[in-house]
């Protein structure tokens, strides 16, 4: 398990929805491999998917139902991906769905899919088929934390969290459950990730709260600089807990809820990095003084993509010169002259070389903690950014050299 | 030493050109750590640098002598960097270039100089004053070998290559000799790279040829897609050979030595990646299909700088879904059911899917070997491009988690 693992939170039952969990057997294993959540009649709808220009069927059939903005059903297979598996695996998702859609007495535009696992082996659709069965008779049966265990692959811990908000006089919960741990540069979403709310929020409402979300947090996050073919990240809402429903973005209660989400968002993400494969440690970029927020989101993604910082703070070496020359790659506008960087709210570097008098003592104690804080101003502008990502380790060699046999 | 090292070629010497190696003790060490190459008068030259936008000084008093055209001298200090060392640094270089014009009774814009190494702590003047002083006294005395050596840092072994061109009738001879290991992505040049020629070229034409040969080699390597803040590659043209000056690109023999001058640098570009650190293989990665030879490159860079790529491939693992989820992140036009894939010739891929009756067993032993050989066919146009690339092995977190202590 990750040094860096968070313990799963108790988390409730969200009104409107049900869960189950079978065995396919897409593995040679007997853990549960499908989810199924059932919603109530009403569901909406919002997601993110992957910038990949190669995704799986599953990410292109999320792509196709959402504008539909109706949700009656979610099937998760985990163990197998489904990506780069031609027709054969775009059938059998399909099948999968069809069967889903059968069971559930709901349209197939609105059940939504995600498959997770090994690339290029097509999903075997009786065996889908079986399962996504097996898991609608469990229906009602699972709890939170077997469905987020369920759809975990290399994941060392399951990855959950909750919020609330007051909406307009009532309190509605958001739930979200994640997984991911390798392959995490998220162009756009990350990994799996679901978030059930029992609020009432439209879902052309739902979608812009939940894309200015994840600009903010799973965009914000990277492992290995590698994006997944299967990233999505799917919002329900129920809306059982009986709030007026958020029809538009400026409904009473709908800065409380895009808050919450927000909130809730971030704290998945940075779930996820914890538990970046090999992780020792958790690192927070904070770039300020960029010209603008977009070039800031860019130099703190170089830096945290630097195969080089992140060895170093593996290393517990508080190289700034390393950062320096991720800044320096970055390609946006920077004055080396003007850059200022800080490890642990400890300034180490200033207008362009190491401060006066540098005492690397505070700074290696910083440095031999698990969470770690990089504060760098260009000193051009306002512009700002905040990312998280993890250290290079050995692990992650031993992990990623060996992972098919 | 890297297993993919390569021996040492025997190396005459260029008329016009003397070399002298000193130590100036930038380290704790007795090895040679400044090194002083003197041209004849009417020596030419051409280079290029990195895009870092955090350059050292040298890096900027080389782009600042560069349009002169005329070079005397050159000047190379390892084991540090002066990059991200302000006003102390930029005066170290000042100075020390500034000797060196004085010994070798030429303009301060006939030199050229780099440092490499640690960043961040400003090169001691005196130490540097003094060790091209004693550079200059051993002119004539030292070899390419020495040369090599002494500009060398983190290199487990020194690397040069050598070329013939016969222009116009006169047999000309082109030398290069470079460092690097790490902080390879170069953005344009990388690391240091050094060519020497007798022949007669016009500064013009050598920039334009080393340009173009930079654009297919030293740009199409990366070993861990970070960026130096020193990059630079020169070009030296003695005109000692006697040839008719190449004044403009299309005199005769200006073809041959621009096909020279590309060879010998894919050979330099190749060695760099050969001592990536840690690196267990060579790779080649061949993008065909695309629908531009920069979408090409862009593609076989996404897969070349990617750690589960390269990990796999550390691991002797055909895993051919992490080349398509590199393609897919490029974010360059592509389309996952034209896409095929061949490691080692063998084609495991066509079509969006695995190959039918798919063998792994060739495949296997390809990647047992040290020269892996990747080819993507996109399917979508005539683009193409070739780039070069290492394995990410246990050896390179070794090397840089604990490189500064």
């Amino acid at each position: 398990m990750s040094p860096l693992a968070r313990p799963f939170p108790a988390l409730p039952e969200i009104d409107g929805c049900r869960i189950g969990v079978a065995t396919a057997g897409y593995k040679a294993w007997t853990r549960a491999d499908v989810t199924l959540l059932a919603f109530a009649p009403g569901t909406t709808v919002a997601g993110v998917t992957t910038r990949s220009r190669c995704p799986s069927p599953e990410v292109e059939l999320c792509r196709a139902n959402l504008p539909g903005g109706r949700a009656r059903g979610l099937v998760v297979n985990a163990g197998n991906s489904n990506a780069f598996t031609g027709i054969t695996g775009a059938e059998a998702c399909a099948r999968q769905v069809a069967e889903a859609a059968r069971l559930l007495g709901c349209a197939p535009g609105e059940l939504f899919a995600s498959s997770t696992g090994v690339i290029g082996v097509p999903l075997p659709a009786e065996k889908a088929e079986a399962g996504v069965r097996a898991a609608f008779e469990a229906l009602g049966t699972a709890s939170w934390l077997d469905a987020t265990t369920a759809i975990g692959t290399t994941d060392t811990f399951p990855k959950a969290a909750m919020r609330e908000a007051m909406v307009d006089g009532v309190r509605v919960t958001l739930l979200g459950f994640i997984k991911g741990s390798g392959m995490i540069a998220p162009d756009m979403a990350t990994m799996l990730g679901y978030v059930v709310t029992d609020a009432a929020v439209a879902a052309p409402v739902l979608q812009a709260m939940l894309a200015e979300a994840n600009a903010r947090t799973f965009s914000c996050i990277t492992v290995d600089g590698d994006t997944s073919t299967s990233d999505t990240v799917l919002a329900f809402a129920t809306g059982a807990a009986g709030n007026a429903a958020l029809d538009t973005p400026d409904a009473p209660g709908a800065n409380a809820f895009a808050a919450a989400l927000a909130d809730l968002c971030r704290e998945l993400a940075q779930l996820v990095v914890r538990d970046g494969e090999g992780a020792s440690r958790f690192i927070e970029i904070r770039v300020s003084g960029a010209e603008s927020d977009p070039s800031a989101h860019r130099i703190a993604m170089s830096i945290a993509n630097s195969p080089l910082v992140k060895t170093a703070i593996a290393g517990g070496d508080a190289n700034w010169g390393r950062v320096v020359m991720a800044v320096g790659k970055a390609g946006e506008p920077a004055d080396r002259d003007r850059l200022s960087i800080r490890f642990g709210g400890i300034e180490v570097a200033a207008r362009g070389m190491v401060v006066a008098g540098y005492d690397e003592a505070p700074v290696a104690a910083h440095l031999a903690g698990q969470d770690i804080d990089i504060a760098v101003d260009i000193g051009l502008g306002d512009g700002r950014a905040t990312v998280w990502t993890c250290d290079l380790t050995h692990g992650y060699i031993s992990i990623n050299a060996d992972y098919r046999s």
